[in-house]
């Protein structure tokens, strides 16, 4: 069985580092599409159908050209139950496309409930002696340190057994981050995350250059960035902050390994909503204007690869 | 409008402070339900049935005898849109018996996706000017604090804005809770997050002397429960790691302000699969062998009572 570790570098040296982050801000989808489905009295049913139609309108645009998509649950869950309809189809459309799914959904329990999350997202789930596949078709997921090892082994070993990633929260993109994630004496918080994915990484995949577990670490704290990357060689480094968030792709400078490997940069609005800044304000170009955003950014960071 | 501390605190007085801790383990459900809805093949949709029927049985059962359900997320989105559908419903059949509703999803995120789980799970969605309330009709919502106070806010505006809860993970029952929750210099990641919370509820609750916002503590610490209770008046607790999870219930004499107010106390697998200690294999007494057991925690947490 390929590990993810492996699928993610085959797409990298075909496509680059870039993973479009799909956050269909429903105040943000184009009118276009809010009009067609959302004609007068707003539904579930129809927002639905709006953030289906805009995420496959971007993945369809951006398919051959991007090997990442990082989906946001947010936007699917506050949809309810056609909103989980939506992103069961939107996964299964980008796995048609050839893209990587990352599901972000920051998940995270204890005992039992953490092993159930990574079983049902990562592998099978069993009952009575029987067992299922996922139903949630994905190659990684994002997950919460909070709870401490415990609760991550769930997600690492059930991650392993299937071939999928897993990405742990460390040093996270917005201006809170450090409230937490700074705490601790001569270690902080989030090398302490970092250095407790490293052990397991070490663990799970002796042997191996890369590991399928990796961490998040935002391009906003350029600085930890750099620090983090001469550090953890072995951790896949999931990048968002980019864009809209106030990250500069200079940061990005030091995100990589030899051969720009190591490192998927997540951008999510700067490209989703590249129409409202260059394309017309109906939306109906959303799906060109956030390919030719996306293209810009694969050659801004072909040319920041060492 | 009724805050969810009024409404806490009414339920309190009638019922006591018990939340039964809704976990439909797969592999712990009734041998009588999987033969039902699981006969040979199994699929989502036979997992989801026998989920559904097993939680509105222990719900049929408690009902007018314990006022509160916690219920865990893990084991509903691990059966994919059947899972969600079965969530949805056992939702309304807990608020159609009348119990308080507090759905354990531990969610967070940052910036608009926090916004978004905030609306999706306790206010309302909006788009392109129209709004529908929250698909997901819960009284509170459990939130991790690991990206601090920017991703806490919309939470607690949310909240406060349509009269429900919000349950900040502070220290949590299990043995790896210290990794992250203990770091720190003076004040620990834990109490960190307490004063977080405190300091909004002040801000929000300004009056009142009990805010909508709480802090999970688990019970397996019980000096950190009283240290937190004596330090945090303001705050509602809510406990696991009562039972299964190894917590005395003497851990909870400290736990409640005085009228027995101010924490409620959860536990999930010692009441739901009692049967498979004191019923039958089959599993078909399973609703009233979990209602002898809640009633047994009922009095015993009288008792403690101050």
């Amino acid at each position: 069985m390929e590990s993810f570790a492996e699928r993610v570098t085959e797409r990298v040296e075909r496509f680059g580092p870039l993973v479009v982050g799909l956050d269909p801000h429903f105040d943000l989808l184009p009118p276009v599409l809010l009009e067609r489905f959302v004609p007068e009295e707003m539904t579930f049913e129809g927002l639905a159908e709006a953030v289906l139609a805009f995420g496959v309108g971007i993945l369809e645009a951006l398919a051959g050209e991007v090997g990442f998509v990082k989906i946001q649950m947010a936007f699917y869950e506050a949809l309810g139950i056609p909103g989980m309809v939506a992103l069961s189809r939107t996964i299964r459309r980008a796995k048609e496309l050839g893209f990587l799914t990352i599901l972000d959904g920051k998940r995270n329990d204890i005992a039992s409930s953490a092993v159930c999350y990574a079983r049902g997202y990562l592998s099978e789930i069993t009952a009575g002696g029987k067992s299922l596949r996922s139903f949630w078709d994905i190659d990684a997921l994002t997950v919460n340190p909070y709870l401490g090892e415990d609760s991550l082994l769930p997600f690492f070993e059930e991650a392993q057994k299937s071939g999928k990633g897993v990405f742990v929260l460390a040093r996270t993109s917005n201006p809170s981050a450090p409230f937490i994630q700074d705490e601790g004496g001569r270690v902080r918080v989030f090398e302490k995350v970092a250095l407790l994915v490293e052990d397991c990484a070490r663990r799970f995949f002796a042997g191996s250059p890369m590991s399928s577990f990796g961490i998040v670490v935002g391009a906003t704290y350029p600085e930890d960035l750099r620090y983090l990357r001469g550090r953890f060689p072995r951790l896949l480094f999931l990048i968002p902050g980019i864009g809209a968030q106030g990250g500069a792709v200079e940061a990005l400078r030091f995100a990589f390994l030899p051969g720009g490997l190591g490192a998927l940069v997540n951008v999510s609005r700067d490209i989703l909503f590249a129409y409202r800044k260059w394309g017309r304000e109906s939306g109906e170009d959303f799906a060109e204007r956030a390919r030719e955003k996306a293209l810009r950014y694969q050659e801004t960071l072909r040319s920041l690869v060492p």
